[in-house]
């Protein structure tokens, strides 16, 4: 109800705040009978800890996670998995300035009209640190999933202009993390580096935009008629910081396209085409399915900005601390993360579909 | 869990078939006190109902709402209200041929391999039929939310090519109805409807865009982290059939942007420009909220098509029965319905946010 | 959230009102695939019905139902079941004398606290006439859990002073409709008969007790820490009208045990008693779940009391109306039904319990 | 649906084992602006604890509270509490022998059953330890309903067959911890544990009854019908370890009553009895809440018993380790925290009653 949790059998609730003691969550309704690999949690958090390229935040967080529940003896035992992860490099200091005034574009000044007090230390709970969370579930999921075939993988597709005009099949999925701004398709991904970097020097930021791709997806998931698949994945994404819109298969691209176009006709063991982007009806057909994440410019830049503190009277805002120019490299872990939850928990939905 | 709820406190769950005895729902946590016009969710309801203009269905079916419980006097006592529209106009016999059939980009087969049976006439479940059931339940939350001021409208920005160029603020809602095809620029709107029928004389479909305002919110709806008010917007519109993209505010237009253009400066009262869209961290800061739903051609199209059986053998289909050429000028008040459901069930949620 | 569903998979959601145009309800997440018979849902619906004897009221009600959804060609199709229950009987006058007046412990003063406002027609949404809806529930259940070879049932154990004394194991269930108390001990329940028809002579009612045994329970059964499989009995029963308290197992009588003799020892195949009742922290074992469900008496008796209308003024009101001396008999299928519906519940929840 | 979490708004979701590396939860919808004392948190935490007299367990736990997130300047924020209590006396070699044995009437075999894997040691998950944890949230949500006037408190009212046969309102609150075994009756307490010695002696348990009492209970709580306010306390109070059987207001004696007896008047302010224990059609009254809980013997004892292994041999297991020979004391302020956690969420539940 007050929107910590996500999922309905596999189901994560996260609670902390940027610059306080810790940050954690406890995962329910993790199967029992999975071998979990601890150092492959710590892998995948560390793809989205700070301070890990130039073109990221300095912000260095150990970002080190402690298991304390929920797995015994390697295997999860179905009980609930609690986790912690501790805030060790935070400079709290670096925020005293923003006690009593709102920055343009964050959550300051709506966190204070809903709960009237609140953690203003590199925005408390709406910081993007608690995204790490979800991908230490994300990565446990992954290893559920695993075991059944799945696959999960996500790309920056661009950054500000610069976009891949690849499609997805032509790329690599190994070879993502070989660039710093996690773009398969290395001539784009120079571009796009160069032009996160020019924005940092101009003390400004850059959107841009991440594919998502999901691979052998069991037929039959997504709970028709408010909870399609890519219903929850659209809400997954959608409450990940920054992120302004949502598509998958055909996206915004089929609204200009005929019916006799877009329709994918039907051959022996799959579609001939896949406009559908692995979803029909909300229940995946086994096809890929693919998606489009778009993140804004983050809201925190170098510059002098006017604001209001919480008297309402006029401020000037100058830009201080330690943030990324761009977010979509960090939020490739991430966004998988949404995935993986999701997915998983609607192969744990899907189970009571037949009574057989 | 099975898909057929949506909501936390004011939550409606539907049942029905497109071609069985009736569709209806239930609504829970309405809240005591509220007048209820019958006249008003009839008239919101016939917004919906097929065969109201040359360019829909010509499916007739008079959907009489009957509501049955919750009601007393005029007014919303506190319980759950029952309603049911009665199929009237079920022509099964037209779908006789599809028993065995899967219809390309349908979810005949989805159903099938999920279930194992299905009912096929007129796509059963899976048939937009059902979102009359949340035009009903949406039409009564807009009576609980005009009584607190807010105001939801939407129109159809753009059908294929053809788009409104104003923005939304230049526009008249209460001209939206004038056009068959619901757009209130009056001269894009004979362009769209001209197309519609161009489309509808080659046996074809289109795609279109609608676009969603919300206005006079208050403050502080949304709940952080997972629940962020326009996360459960895009799950809202994406479970509406033939959705395939959401955005919001700046949208996918924001990941070209640059921080310094993107965000919104602080003055005394509100924000000087609102990228945003109204909301911020996932809290609603009582600008307007604005946002496009992406719909595709629909798949039913009066040619002959490649598909297969359910005995995996190719066959040709040809398209039969009755069906909208471009679904978005009928799924405008869908698309409001799901707003109002969204933005009263956060406005209720809303209430627990502070001890007082 | 407002309180009108139950079950987490396996979930029913009812509405209406005594004196409404009619009650019913939703079923979402049964599974696709279960053959019902709906002369044996109905079978079950005349067991609840009132009039059916001359020890319940003599309120008529046809209690007709009827499926309006989810079921095709006689199976489920995994979408929602929707159902109807038309009140035909509804003599509305005879309640106009407490519009304004609240009955001595009845809802009536508690619902126009909550609420403001409340249909006041034979206690509108708080009459047990609602719970003609989850005997509908339970039926098909029943019909579900009958596959898996799980059998439930229960009887009358006690009226006032009068209980049975034998062990549920020595009663035969086939004989318990052989009598209008429905109590299978053909000489205690002639006793109960003789002291329900004094009572309804002296214009009282009197109170009783319901046993319910659940056998050939899959092992497993239950969500350990909060949703043992106990507490979410208990919560299901205790949501019948007029329940005052529920046991399970050696319930209140262990109290005065000790742990030596309390024990359930271990044998090969099974315990070698079952003070535990079938369920152990939470989790079925599968040996007989066995229940007590203790009922007050009706509040409403034939005789003057004081009492309060809603202006405050002491009033005397006088009974009036059609109504039973002892509850206990008609709710034997209600309690059956609750059962049927965790029970089956907890069966899905099950199934994501291990990977494999 | 994997059973962890309790509450609909104000949500506890719990964590651990009893000897992994620690204990935990997350309190998600604690309103903003209620001032927290942590001291006062673990005070309750410590009438839990282990070790705090000749009558309980020697287990030695610091069970030191960590409070992690949600609290800002003493203050809660809205975001969730998330909290840990970490496990310091684990003395996991006492349970070596466990490994392969399941002691009768545990859940040792149950959750072998159902998952395949478990961590024996301590009883794993389904040990006590885990409800310190809901003590913690108890003891928050009591500050919350303080400010709102409410009082809940529990007292043990029997062991064995020695019970209190004063009526709750002779009693003083404020002395129940004045005896060891939480009985505000002193001479009554006395012979309670002589009786808990001389049970110890022999290497037996004993079970026992606790009362618990809610008052100033705000009119309205409860939603009907199926989350009647006592249906939840019943689901709540049965959620705890070693629980059989639950009653409010006139209980099982209810069953022998006549309405005419049972019936509780209306006067101006309040009712002139109370059997119906403060709550009428699921709603609360304004009248003392007064319930009764059963708790068998525990299973651990002192004394040799035949049992199987996880081969399905007869072994014969001799009780080792520290135990409770009678576990009423130490969990009243478990009942507390579950009576305390089910009205503060029943009170935010109901602000969505009325629309104003």
């Amino acid at each position: 109800m007050a929107g910590n949790s996500i999922g309905s059998i596999f189901r994560l609730t996260t609670f902390g705040e940027s610059h306080g003691i810790a940050i954690g969550g406890i995962i329910d309704g993790c199967p029992s009978g999975v071998s979990i690999n601890i150092n492959d949690v710590q892998t995948e958090l560390n793809r989205r800890k700070p301070g890990q390229s130039k073109i990221t935040t300095q912000r260095k967080e150990g970002d080190f996670i402690e298991l304390l529940s929920g797995v015994f003896e390697g295997e999860t035992t179905g009980t609930p998995i609690g986790f912690l992860i501790r805030n060790s490099d935070a400079k709290s200091k670096d925020y005293d300035h923003l006690k009593e005034v709102f920055r343009p574009s964050h959550a300051d000044k709506t966190y204070h009209d809903k709960y009237g007090v609140r953690d203003h230390r590199g925005g408390g709970r709406s910081s993007a640190r608690e995204t790490a969370c979800r991908v230490v579930a994300g990565a446990i999921a992954r290893q559920v999933l695993s075991s059944l075939g799945v696959k999960i993988w996500a790309y920056v597709s661009s950054v500000g202009e610069i976009s891949v005009s690849k499609n997805y099949k032509e790329l690599d999925s190994k070879t993502i993390d070989n660039s710093i701004v996690r773009c398969p398709d290395s001539s784009v991904a120079d571009k796009m580096i160069d032009l996160i970097e020019s924005v940092r020097t101009d003390g400004d930021s850059i959107g841009g935009v991440i594919t998502c791709i999901v691979q052998n997806t069991p037929i039959g998931l997504g709970e028709p008629v408010f909870d399609k698949l890519h219903a929850d994945l659209a809400k997954a994404m959608m409450g990940i910081n920054a992120v302004k819109g949502f598509e998958y298969g055909s996206g915004f691209s089929s609204t200009t396209m005929r019916g006799s176009e877009h329709n994918d006709l039907l051959n022996v063991n799959r579609t001939m085409t896949n406009h559908a982007g692995g979803i029909l009806g909300g229940i995946s057909n086994g096809e890929d399915i693919n998606m489009r994440i778009a993140f804004k410019p983050v809201a925190t830049i170098m510059r002098s900005q006017d604001t209001l503190d919480d008297k309402g009277n006029k401020v000037v805002i100058k830009g201080k601390g330690r943030h990324d120019p761009c977010v979509v490299p960090r939020a490739v872990p991430i966004v998988e993360a949404m995935a993986l939850l999701t997915i998983l928990d609607h192969y744990l939905r899907n189970k009571s579909s037949r009574i057989q």
